[in-house]
């Protein structure tokens, strides 16, 4: 249980840390779907590790191959397996810690879960299994290419530092110009220094991922339970060190009054539309066609380069000395894991909007 | 799709708020549970609309029946039904809005996705329908109680008025002393009045609940897409008029640092423990014993009591005025709603838990 | 877990045989069908108990209270809810057995499983669940029937007495016309016979139904478990006192050579036709255009009017005396609730397929 | 969607005949299991293909390699990641099918379906993709062997040749001893002759396997839609070339009189028994303790090295020529896809059985 998500356009992934290989299993993407390949290493290259000073310096090409689902450059329906091998697994590095609980990691719940876990760089825990993720989002992309459909995030506050813009006002196309991938220039180089000073005292430090997804057609959503929001929030709140998801107003729409809050509807051309978007694009759980928006806060991570006090399995003190390759901040390398999951949503709310009218089938 | 919640104890619900009835199937509910009907019937009365001057005057004493899976009292391991009949439905309240799309509803959007609506008091979009989670939430929490686990919610803010203490600070069962569900006498006293006058200005406001589950025992949790922590979230951000979700530190822990964030493993007498918990209470998605505590952010109400510009299914300016019966402010009635949806998390993931270990088979 | 049918059509049904109600959820209908609830009732006749002398004769309207998911006479996309009201439920005819095991029930099975039970003429395990079923079915008949799509059920065996025609060679629509359903009238006449004879020796018998689904359209099915055929084959086996499915060539099928076997195919006007079809409209587990078909065997029911053997709870020697109403033969009953659920299946696998191509998407 | 089966020990598969590799995904495994990688190979070796005269010649070694889940030689709980290489892929094979619907495979219903096909031998609808279950089904007799519950499947029919001895008569055990898996040295001899005569008329044709489950406890199934019979026959229904299934009696129930059929409860030791067991094990839909067995049909195989009539992409009619290495009669191979999938089925249930009850939770 628990290592699926979406209904129709589906992913299931397995692979530890420092096992032989991650992967995934993409059902229900639609036939017929030019599968391009560079784009999904592209995709996988954003998120690897190594790839700036203030990431981990664990080196992995996380080349995917893709195993089946995929005839001629084409999807053709069936499920799409994609394999990503673990090359710098130095399992080793771990030995020290094989039966001390590291302080905010996952090594006590597992423990206490299974009876017995595997202790190389978290095992399953470890955000590596997020690479799986990638893989599968960016066929999720070209999907929501072919309807128009664009899912940008970018890194919007380091530990209290913000970006003051809202995202209007930004070009988000700037995002990769620079290693913290936040798209004002200024404040990424400051970001950058944040996480370098941390960095520097062996410390780490949290962050604030936002999301934008635009051109959604209104429609898609599946109230109650499954409203499109909470299905993000879900997304969200499974990838690794996150701790809150708002979307629209957010927390600070629970100061404000009804009337400042409703979003009047107004014509425009042919489309309905709303004046202002303080509810992100979705309303009673089903898209009304503006931009979606929301925004996703990371804990500092839990992995330091100092000296912890701690337990271990037989519940003695024990010091956890901080070792291995690790970020100092986690968000610089997650906004391509908050697009790929968001992008698993959309495509798959999609697909399920496609039964909802009589008319339609 | 999405009237489901639950693996293994699931709920799925139906029910307009003006037709004949709402109700329920809760599956999974192990056998041999004592079904305490009055205990349910007092949870929807902690929900019920009428039940102060600062909720909406709409007037039913939803009722339940239960229509199997007890029998002499006791649960019998097949799904539980359960209908709420509506009372004081008055369609004719809605006849004016029949084709208008109110602001920040979910007119427009059920409109877009299905092609047809009922309009009568936003029909299954309508708060209305929690009223059976609230029903089958009420059985969960008698399940937690026979493993002396309890979930407790409280609001935490109306409007920019917080309540400024920590839950540890607070004595959670006084939150039943007063109309807005707060356990501090004096802020509640300040939350009455803030919302009495937003309803005397015709206007509505936002709050937050925060909500606190102690004695989960460790282990609980299905990583990596339904963390703990995830399928909380969903669940609060599926309740009406959510906007945000955070567990643990939250938003707040971004700006902090790894070492101050870390929680440290102690031994205390049998158990392992935290000596802080900005975890709150889940590590990689599975419980770690500590409380378990998450705030909720809901958006005002968006019915409000004035002149409102729209468009109708023509695409036509037209006025929505401010007519029915409606809360100026949600989150006094949502707290048994947000505890119910808690207690379904974790009753099920309680069943989840119990095939994770080949000695326990 | 099991009170659920169907992915996007998909019911969730609750009720015992001696509770006050039944009843089942309905998501997924898309909106705008027009919900013909005499059609509806009409089915519901058609499965009730008291109808005929050579069925049961417990009095039951089965009269069907939809309490959601239609408005003005159509579905609106949300879940339709329908409550069946128990009303001839005579509990104390079952006093005598409360702590009896009776042969071939399964009062047995769920004590084991739940510890528990609801002994009142069998609880949940009781044929009177699929009432609700038939309810469900009658709307994806209409959905079928708004693309064409016929679903016929007919008794083709009664014990060892068969219906020695193909399906081709009888007129379907006759089917109604006598009380056992057995579209050939003189075969229908030998068959009353028989089980009334069986009746008045206070015995019961077996029976096989045999469904034909007309003008499916090809590209139905979801491999590789989701077989159209498997899922087709779980449906019926679900139906109470089943115990063999096959479809297309079937059991008989084994003995013939792939030579004989195989259905060729040829261009028939637009269309692309089989000569033969020995794969009963199904080829790799999707739909290929031509006619469904497959058989369905009913065991003899156990309840029989004789003394039996049997033990108690306590496991002591015990006899069991038939007592209360029940049928001397089951498939007269059962041919709408074989309808019903391959209907359900049909509307299904139609909703799903709506996703397979990208340029339908 | 279709490409998992299972709820708790749950199995998702990929993969062609002739892309790079097939492989599944195991779910739910519990912690602890020992994972004895030499069985599953073994298991495998029972399935693969050119492994005696009466199979197909197509060389495959079918290596497994488990990319995850597995930590020192015991599950972890988490996802248990499998691969197996295509190797003797030989796609040149295909090129005179390309634009060619074989008969009676599933060429023209997936491109229905999906609008493009992989066509080479077969892509997804090969019988190839069973390897993937077999790997994940010998786990599954893992788990089920460390509960003392045995899966035992044998060829009962050839053709109209028919072992005509119940299986209580048989050694189970020397199912393995000859290349047609059927215990009764003589009727196997028979068998195999059969097979072999009809490979060299260039032609296939059917049979039947009957499995045996031993030593399951009483309480699994889960009523009223996932009685443990019908997930069996699901199960059985989505292997390759299955026409039918039957449980216990089966169709031959049909023709017995209820006070025959009947399985009356006594009291033997401890445990409450059936003095006959007509229900196969399962009553209810949930089994009792009995031996549980059921007969599966299987149609000749599609593929006969013989001229056949068809049509191609255009409609234009064509002429299929028999080339390929393809198995005569599925059976003798089938055996273990047969076992597999049954213990895959037990596995999930034992899970699923495992929050029935209050007591236990």
């Amino acid at each position: 249980m628990g290592n699926s998500f979406g209904k129709l356009f589906k992913i299931t992934t397995f692979g530890e840390s420092h096992g032989p290989a991650l992967g995934v299993i993409l059902e229900g993407c639609p036939a017929g779907l030019s599968i391009d390949e560079s784009f999904i290493q592209s995709e996988m290259q954003r998120r690897k590790p190594g790839q700036s000073k203030i990431t981990t310096q664990r080196k992995e090409e996380d080349e995917i191959e893709i195993l089946s689902g995929v005839f001629e450059g084409k999807s053709t329906g069936t499920p799409i397996g994609i394999v990503i091998r673990n090359a710098d697994q130095k399992s080793k590095d771990y030995s020290h810690i094989a039966d001390k609980f590291r302080p905010s990691h996952a090594d006590f719940t597992y423990f206490e879960k299974y009876g017995i876990r595997d202790y190389r760089g978290g095992g399953r825990s470890s955000a590596r299994e997020t690479a799986a993720r990638v893989a599968a989002g960016a066929i999720a992309k070209l999907l929501l290419q072919e309807k128009g459909i664009s899912v940008q995030a970018f890194v919007s506050q380091v530990g209290s530092l913000k970006l003051e813009k809202a995202y209007q006002e930004l070009d988000l196309n700037k995002t990769e110009d620079n290693i913290v991938r936040c798209p004002d220039p200024e404040t990424a180089e400051r970001m950058i220094e944040l996480i370098d000073s941390v960095r520097k005292d062996r410390d780490t430090i949290g962050g604030v991922i936002t999301c934008v997804i635009k051109n959604t057609p209104p429609g898609l959503g599946e109230p109650v339970f499954d409203r499109l929001h909470a299905e993000l929030g879900k997304a969200m709140l499974s990838i690794n060190a996150v701790k809150g998801f708002e979307y629209g107003s957010g927390f600070d729409g629970v100061s404000m009054r009804g009337s400042q809050h409703n979003d009047a509807f107004v014509k425009e051309g042919d489309q309905i539309r709303t004046t202002s978007n303080h509810s992100g694009g979705i309303q009673g759980g089903i898209s009304n066609g503006e931009d979606i928006y929301f925004r996703v806060a990371f804990k500092p991570v839990a992995t330091i380069m100092q000296d912890q006090d701690s337990v271990n399995e037989a519940g003695e003190a024990v010091t956890v000395s901080g070792k291995g390759r690790h970020d100092p901040c986690v968000v610089p390398r997650a906004v391509p894991i908050v697009e790929a999951m968001a992008a698993l949503v959309i495509a798959d709310y999609l697909l399920l909007s496609k039964s909802n009218k009589l008319a339609e089938i």
